[in-house]
């Protein structure tokens, strides 16, 4: 067995650690915990793939994402908006109404999740034969 | 406001409709989506960036991802095993123990994630840059 050694990540924060600036996931205090988890949450992903698109209304995303709550796209807007990722555009006309975007940063964060997102849709079929595998091995 | 398109995957997916075999994350009834939480789990993200690094045993894993606990840990292992992206190999040494490796799907997965999260540690000063700007806002 290899030592485990520390990831990419880790050993860029420890060398960085003087300048006590840069962000460590793996550390359980640190606040960059929060903004993973918005962005990986069950609905954060969806979001902002689905704003890859272009601006959407809420009722547009609602529509996009299969099976997300009123409440649920609310909170994971704020979320994602707080984070500086969606902007939040109201139209004053008449009915008025509220447009999401991508912020450029937000823009960076969803190319990466798209990535992540295809390659699951890609090796769907390899994960499934797997599962059925251990199924029939826990049988 | 432009309309809004279908994305990459969905266009990808309406192509091979007809084959009926290509996932969907944004449907809310595909099996795929399970696969992204497990994937995007709070403590999922951070076994994968780990076991990038190599071979480790559960006390290793959990000593290097900060805050997590034993039953957390068991459970996200299980899941990721399950799907077939992380390998549990039971060594028959005394004091018996298991090690947790990637699979090469595991891998493809996980180099992902990292991308994603050296990303967030990257743009973290820019987010909290929002955060605050948002909370000024908000007061």
């Amino acid at each position: 067995m290899s030592e485990p050694k520390t990831s990419k990540s880790l050993r860029n924060s420890l060398a960085a650690a003087g300048e006590g600036q840069r962000a460590e996931v793996l550390a359980a205090d640190c606040p960059s915990r929060a903004v993973l988890a918005h962005i990986t949450s069950r609905w954060g992903v969806l979001v902002l793939v689905v704003l890859l698109d272009g601006t959407h209304r809420f009722s547009q995303l609602r529509r996009a994402i299969g099976g997300v709550s009123e409440k649920m796209l609310a909170q994971t807007l704020d979320a994602l908006a707080y984070d500086g990722l969606v902007l939040r555009v109201a139209q004053q006309v008449l009915p008025p109404h509220v447009e999401y975007s991508l912020t450029p940063l937000g823009r960076e964060a969803a190319e990466r999740l798209e990535v992540l997102v295809d390659w699951i849709e890609d090796n769907f079929p390899q994960i499934k034969q797997a599962q059925e595998a251990a199924t029939v091995v826990a049988a």
